[in-house]
């Protein structure tokens, strides 16, 4: 029996690596999650990726040699083109890493290199819960909010492989939140992690009433602790969360106006429990009530506003799927 | 000798129709301009269209028959696989018209439909400022603030033939100016031409030092009284003329970060004069300066900003084009 085409998908993060081994059709083999070693050098850090990769391998049963193709993908700005990493903040000490020659080399497998959030809009395009449509866009919410654009089937990459990083898109040019970049009132500084704890411990401070007074000042005044409060019926924590809903809200108006996707994801940690929990459906919905009322009448009835369907496996089946599109337009280098 | 291959452009505005006779290398053969006739009815605004572009023909000195195809640029939402505008906010009375079936009729050449920013975009694309490049984005600064996007040689259409549409992004998502529509604080609202003479009235009002205040209230404060002004020092103006630079390039760094074209261009009567005025230069230099001060690097230091280069040519030019294309991507219907 012929062994099926098969492809590894490697999801770098700033302090873990996600793995798996893929079918041709997006179905997992198997998958690995394990401790990212940062601090230990590049090599050791390399070095263990690879043994995760080969003990993935072989909880498929299978070996380097049925694979495909490899993709890796990874966080912050890289030439892609080259397969080079360049300034991964979250990865100190892994500058200019040729990330796409270490593991073509060492896993004996062609190899491409892809962004992080771009990876998992192609997983959801391809297999998640944008799967039926021709385009996309997915916000990835957690402490940073990052996004894809998958437009036609393609990644949109741009010139200088930047596009898609709508987290960074200002919605407030005066007198929003200001962060240590050159950016200020973007929907990262309104709407990432650090930006609700953030609104939480100033709504706390300037008096108001909620069962986070417990949490604040004790380290624990987290989304999670918010989420949770909400899910209590906690009026402050729902407030917090709906302003964060109508931030994003703006945002995806935005990107319905520029780029005009046929369906837009949100996933990421930050999407409070998504269809399961009740603060989840209300933020999906008030997301989708904010946009209605802002955007123009034929992207406001037609665009479809749901939860992404991966998760956190995402980033390593797109990464996967990358490999696949690329072995498909050509023998890869 | 055979016959050149020869493509019309007709740009449909609120008040004026341009059209002209396009070589397959873009070279305009002929042109024409005319009032556009809209109160008397469609069907006499579309004869008076035919009309004129039967007189370019002959301007041309070829007839319908040297045709190989009709772009239709035209302002408003759009079915563009039908051919239809369905509700042009500057053309009264001509909702749900079948623009591209009655010139294909009237004119008995395969005609596509196109937005009007969109043409332009793809004029400046084809054999504009952009002519050297594989992506561009195009405002469009007027009245009102257009937008066009060529990605790869295509224009972005999007799903719902919406996108491109970047002056209605939202910049100040709180307490920025309103808008009659759900659209509050867009950058049309910061640096159309009606936010420059409302900006420029406050600052008169609260006893800012102009010799804009001769004009005031006299109905003649108009974006080129203030352009003049500026161009002769004048303090105020000049400090308006910066700001709407500044309101352009935080759009402009939105576009970076969520579409990354290779350049992006300023074209429109809004523009100050362009390259030849001081203040023109000015305002782009403003722009530029203000861009690198917020994108991240590798986009600040790679995406060129420059002025546009075809002028109110760029419609029907880029109509011309999009005709062009059609008729090289198979028989167009």
């Amino acid at each position: 029996m012929a062994t099926p085409r098969l492809f590894l998908g490697i999801d770098i993060g700033g302090s873990s690596v996600k793995l798996g081994v893929v079918s041709a059709t997006g179905q997992v083999c198997a998958q690995r999650a394990a401790q990212l070693v940062v601090d230990q050098g590049r090599d050791v850090g390399m070095e263990s990726i690879f043994g995760e990769a080969e003990r993935c391998l072989t909880d498929a049963g299978v070996g380097v040699g049925d694979l495909r193709g490899i993709g890796v993908a990874a966080p912050g700005t890289m030439d892609l083109a080259a397969g080079v990493i360049l300034q991964p903040f979250n990865l100190p000490g892994w500058e200019d890493l040729p990330l796409k020659q270490l593991t073509q080399q060492r896993l004996r497998t062609p190899t491409v290199l892809v962004n992080d959030a771009n990876a998992a809009a192609f997983g959801e395009f391809w297999v998640g819960a944008g799967r039926e449509y021709r385009s996309l866009m997915l916000w990835t919410l957690g402490t940073g909010i990052g996004g894809g654009i998958v437009l036609d089937g393609e990644i949109l990459v741009g010139a200088h492989g930047h596009a898609g990083e709508c987290g960074h898109m200002v919605i407030q040019c005066d007198g929003g939140p200001r962060s240590e970049f050159g950016i200020h009132g973007s929907v990262e500084l309104f709407a990432g992690a650090r930006a609700l704890v953030r609104r939480t411990q100033e709504a706390l401070e300037a008096g108001r009433e909620s069962v986070l007074h417990r949490q604040h000042g004790e380290a624990t005044l987290t989304p999670v602790a918010i989420s949770a409060a909400a899910e209590q019926g906690d009026a402050l924590a729902i407030e917090l969360i709906l302003e964060t809903a109508r931030y994003l809200a703006v945002s995806t108006v935005n990107v319905m106006h520029i780029v005009n996707p046929e369906i837009i994801l949100f996933g990421g940690a930050m999407t409070f429990g998504q269809a399961c929990s009740q603060i989840g459906r209300l933020f999906l919905e008030e997301v989708r009530s904010q946009v209605r009322g802002m955007a123009f009448p034929v992207p406001a009835s037609s665009t479809r506003i749901e939860f992404a369907s991966l998760g956190n496996d995402a980033g390593f089946i797109g990464a996967a799927g990358c490999a696949l599109r690329a072995s498909q337009s050509g023998p890869l280098s």
